[in-house]
């Protein structure tokens, strides 16, 4: 393991990304903890700045470049959250950033993207395509790279998360986290093995994409083939690294079907009206799925985002 | 002025419904903080039971029921939140409701009333038609009617949302609530003058449902003819009771625009991540469109409720 990825490490980035993050709120749902018989513990990262818990790692990224890097700017390809969160993360430090995205991505979050000052490139929506397309704006300005999620900054930044509540929620017995790349399944873990008191962690994961699972079986790196899942913040594969961190820290992972990700996004927008977007319904389906495993216990849920188009809801 | 909505009363409210109610939540912005150079703190009567502050008042109206007439019941016409709540607080006291509805409703919430326990009878869709199946049924089984604002017990109730607020939020220098029947505005102004530091009190209003703002203005109540807004909650006109106490502790009431109260409903959904319906975005509407006089300010504002059919969205 790296030597970022230490206890000392992760509170170092805690106190380093303090002054620009949310710290989010955690909300209780007395119908969620009849149903489930267990205490639950919302932590709201869909209320974190651009609606998702990525601006915790990509803050905490970009903060610890160091100056000479900082002054040739920073570079990822997203279509997703991610780049919304280096986006703004580079914006508040004065950072120049650039973002690669699929031609073919939505245009609300090209916008978005644009709206906090990134400069876009298009590119066929192709990974080969968008490496490519990385590589060359790289070699062309000097940029330096921000992956989502295999990047030791990023993990010790989306642990800060389950930091917060493993804080504020006494006797915490259980996390759970949506896992698509890793990294904030690798920090929730992180967190709960350098801060908790035996607090198991466990992720939930789409069917449709379930290649964690199917690693975490197996016991070795199983990416995953035409991934297809509504939860679409949860399409990509484990790293190496992020592989390595679940294997030694995380407990179980549980999928769930496309239909229980959106009755379950429903229902969490029915009954404790906040917005979450598939990718967070995923662990609260896996919970509803497997209440024996959290019966009784204090169960912290980290949902991860809120950004939903309004115009094309899955119910 | 009823010798209930003193000091001592709302603080006997509170104590009474505690143990029934949400303690709700109160969220910051930063978005919108920037955006009205204010700091706004939004109480989250949306996270309420039955997703609205109209529990609050339930509560209280059937707990402080003798309780001979706790035995035999009761009854209220409602096609909205009221009727949710006092189906809820009643089956919770273990005491029997009866709701009458508009035939023309909507199932959805016909079926969350008949969920919480309720008896269901069905009327033409006139105020007629609907005062006069209640006192039938009163005449045949003995009900006592809790009307949804023109009722002390309910008043006093709904101020306990904003007495909380003032226990939580230092310095607060203006609370803004939506206006309707009138049962919320005058228990948060009764609210701001018994427990706050001069706290000014104002309310938003749909320019199709003006009727408060109409009668504030003239002085004499005049109730509104035909009232029209995507508020549905704010139809209503004020009572003599509740025009009293908002003529004597509310410092001035603002109207908003159908489009004012979606494009804020939308705005507020986007940024904050939270559910809430066209009734609650009239204040920060209101808030919005008059910046000036909240500029600077320790301003809270009573998120009324989120009861939205996602199935048909303004947006």
């Amino acid at each position: 393991m790296s030597t970022f990825l230490t206890g000392a490490g992760l509170l170092k980035a805690k106190s380093r990304i303090q002054p620009f993050v949310h710290k989010t709120s955690v909300l209780t749902s007395s119908f969620f903890n009849e149903l489930t018989d267990c205490n639950l513990y919302f932590k709201c990262e869909n209320f974190q700045k651009t609606g998702a818990f990525k601006y915790r790692g990509a803050t905490n990224a970009v903060l610890q470049l160091p100056e000479k890097q900082k002054a040739k700017g920073v570079i990822a390809h997203s279509s997703g959250n991610h780049a919304q969160a280096l986006a703004l993360a580079a914006k508040t430090q004065g950072i120049k950033v650039h973002i690669v995205m699929p031609s073919n991505g939505s245009k609300v979050k090209s916008d978005a993207v644009a709206g906090y000052g990134a400069e876009i490139t298009f590119c066929e929506p192709t990974l080969e395509a968008r490496e490519k397309t990385v590589k060359t704006l790289i070699d062309q300005f000097g940029y330096t790279e921000v992956h989502p999620f295999d990047n030791d900054h990023i993990i010790e930044g989306q642990a800060t998360a389950a930091m917060e509540l493993i804080e504020e929620v006494q006797d915490l017995g259980i996390i759970i986290a949506p896992v698509g790349g890793g990294g904030l399944l690798s920090g929730t873990a992180l967190a709960a093995h350098y801060f908790g008191q035996n607090i198991k962690v466990y992720a939930g994961e789409p069917q449709g994409a379930n290649d964690a699972k199917r690693s975490f079986s197996a016991g070795e790196l199983m990416p995953a083939v035409n991934p297809k899942t509504i939860a679409d913040g949860l399409l990509t594969s484990l790293s190496p690294r992020t592989f390595t961190l679940i294997k030694n820290h995380v407990s179980d992972i549980f999928t769930v079907s496309e239909q229980e990700i959106k009755d379950t996004m429903k229902l969490v927008w029915e009954r404790m009206k906040i917005i979450i977007e598939p990718s967070s319904a995923v662990p609260v389906a896996a919970l509803l799925k497997n209440k024996e495993v959290f019966k009784s216990k204090q169960v912290g849920i980290i949902i991860s985002g809120g950004n939903v188009d309004f115009t094309n809801l899955p119910f």
